[in-house]
């Protein structure tokens, strides 16, 4: 049963990368169609097997020729700090310069700066600092995205950024996921009183949020320079007596287990992981958990651990790859690159890396039944390529080869290469 | 003695990063103007220092407002390999998917399948391919790119590429140097037989290329996989013969003495350099030839082996940075990424990174009278950007700030920024 003509949109002479197996050889279809309704997908599958009540010449439906190009799902960057005031170049020349720790301390350097300078900003320039970043990410073909708080880590600051990450929503058209990160690090006025400090992040920071609707999920920073893992444990507490779900940045330093305790209350997502070992990734499996795997800081910050992936690939956890986009550990605002650097750094296959950024991203937002592939009743998010095969989306980084993109079934960006 | 009546374009409120100091700390101007007249840099200097006979209101000046932000010299990327056919993303896919060397060599891999597509690609299909890589730098802010010859390893390809790089200039406002790369590889049918192939490069290629007056320079791969001292020496010994200047490929996998040979010739730079010695650093020095770093295929073969950035510092060697832009071991066309890669994975500081594409790029290809700094009488290429601190562009990655891109004195370029 096909209802071609309530189709709106086909693209036809087009080949598909679904991304509906998992990322294994991209879900190919080629010389294909797709048709959509209602911001959704309707139909796809061979051109040659276009419905029988469908003709080009009688229907009102509006074809379009997509000369031979690829069509991928939207890209989705599932874990970003993208608003934040200030920058931090200078802390990184200072660094390059041979200053020490003590002297880049000294000049105000470390999160605490960027603190400082998200909590002095107003919601307006916090917006205007952050449309550019998620400006070069649309354009790369980024119709999702994933923002963490974590830099207020005061009550009304927290609340500042998640209203700001909302409002870019308006601006540009993005789907965005928020994240509550009270617990990124502990701001200076707790030095020394870490329980105190989750005091607030549990019983004022986390009900204001969850009343004024902020946030989809509560991320925890556990690591020996962040919280611990029964630190970790209370947030988490606090996050299910609220039903939101759960993320965590874990092992990106150290294994201290962040991500099989995530596991206990069926986190959505482990992210960084570079030092997980086999006990955390059955755990993960069993929870059904996302790894998220993030090239851009393990590249920033010169890291010689490897994420286990071979390990993850054995027992079939999920991975997904995202920028991490934020000013201390990976300034980088390409999610292209990121494609680039899961092959190059992690050897990731590129439809694995693929995979990170469309089908696995989705999953790691909680968002795989409507997000992150083309299949009929899916989000008519679609990006269209320019290239002769998705392998080039990883290979070859520079060239944009976005030729348009497609959210919610309408045209939003055209660069019109072909 | 000023002329400033003959000024055509006044920049007021801007800040110069001049690069006239050889890398140190930018050349910084801080509360500066810029003056153009035929193209060329007719005055700069403090705004408060403008001259007395110079009045914005009985002026035929245009003046315009750079409201703060930074001017740099338009970007040189001094060593590219942009002219070629076909793509390596096959092969970097099977590479990813563990198929053995064999595999990809008899899937048509490696460097004769860029030599077997660039070969049967016409001069036009060779052009459109090219023009956005090229189009990419240019939107990046470079006005400076060299191209070489290296993948037609016959007389009328190397021609060819040679001729297409030449058209790019009529397409882009960029400034082409090509350089001569005959001897980048043997072609298949002189396999075993180096001598042979290079009579050809040195008696039939290069007086044709010369004749036509096709390249500003030669250069040679001189490794293991590439050609012997001895047969470098040939080639070199043809390129001086016909007064042009040399460049070299050098000690990229293992120390040969390229770089010292070359220096006896006083090439213009050496190329790669990840194994270069104490001894070869001196001869470079003393030859007054630059050394020329590619973080891009250091990042790209996941090299290990860094150059000796610490002695090419104490012997005060130019380092130039480029994206050596080729389709097998860089296929990245983004001069904004070398530079955070030269800091982040060589510990370049900032400033001696922008050194590198700005004054120690126009080094590198002869050109430091005219292009890679602002100063009086140089060439007015000038990169207009919304930042506050130069080091930003070696900081962040992915939002482009490149804000206006000035040729020869003519706006070429408006992102309206600011
Ligand atoms: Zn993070
Ligand atoms: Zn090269």
């Amino acid at each position: 049963m096909t209802y071609s003509k309530h189709w709106q949109t086909l693209y036809i002479n087009v080949n598909l990368a679904t991304m509906s197996d998992g990322g294994n050889s991209y879900g190919e279809v080629t010389q294909a169609a797709l048709a959509v309704r209602d911001g959704k997908i309707a139909w796809l599958g061979k051109e040659s097997d276009l419905p029988a009540d469908f003709s080009a010449t009688d229907s009102e439906v509006v074809v379009i020729d997509g000369k031979g190009q690829w069509l991928t799902p939207g890209l989705i960057d599932c874990h970003t700090h993208l608003v934040y005031g200030g920058n931090r170049a200078n802390e990184f020349e200072m660094r390059l310069q041979g200053r020490s720790y003590q002297e880049i301390a000294n000049a105000g350097g470390g999160i605490v700066s960027t603190v400082t300078a998200t909590r002095k900003a107003s919601e307006e320039e916090l917006l205007a600092s952050a449309l550019p970043r998620l400006a070069a990410l649309h354009q790369q073909g980024v119709t999702t995205v994933e923002i963490k708080s974590g830099y207020g880590l005061d009550t009304s600051n927290e609340i500042k950024m998640l209203k700001v990450a909302g409002l870019l929503a308006d601006e540009l058209p993005v789907t965005i996921k928020r994240t509550f990160l009270g617990a990124h690090a502990l701001p200076t006025e707790y030095k020394d009183n870490a329980e105190g400090y989750l005091d607030v992040v549990c019983e004022e920071m986390l009900p204001q949020v969850v009343n004024e609707n902020l946030a989809d999920a509560v991320d925890v920073f556990c690591e020996g320079i962040g919280f611990s893992l029964e630190q970790t444990k209370r947030v988490f507490d606090a996050a299910q007596s609220h039903n939101l779900p759960i993320k965590v940045h874990a092992e990106q330093l150290s294994n201290l287990g962040a991500s099989e305790l995530a596991a206990n209350y069926d986190a959505l997502s482990s992210d960084h992981i570079e030092f997980l070992d086999e006990t955390g990734i059955r755990a993960m499996k069993k929870a059904g958990m996302t790894a998220v795997l993030l090239p851009g800081a393990f590249y920033f910050l010169r890291e010689t651990q490897l994420p286990p992936i071979a390990l993850l690939r054995k027992h079939q956890v999920p991975m997904a790859v995202a920028t991490d986009a934020n000013p201390g550990t990976s300034p980088i605002h390409n999610i292209h690159l990121m494609l680039n650097m899961a092959c190059t750094l992690f050897k990731l296959t590129p439809s694995e890396a693929l995979a990170g950024i469309t089908c696995h991203g989705a999953k790691a937002l909680g968002m795989s039944e409507s997000k992150g592939q083309l299949a009929v009743g899916y989000d008519a998010d679609i990006a269209v390529w320019n290239i002769d095969q998705p392998a080039e989306l990883c290979y070859q980084f520079g060239v944009n080869p976005l030729s348009c993109l497609i959210k919610d079934g309408l045209q939003v960006l055209m660069h019109n290469k072909k």
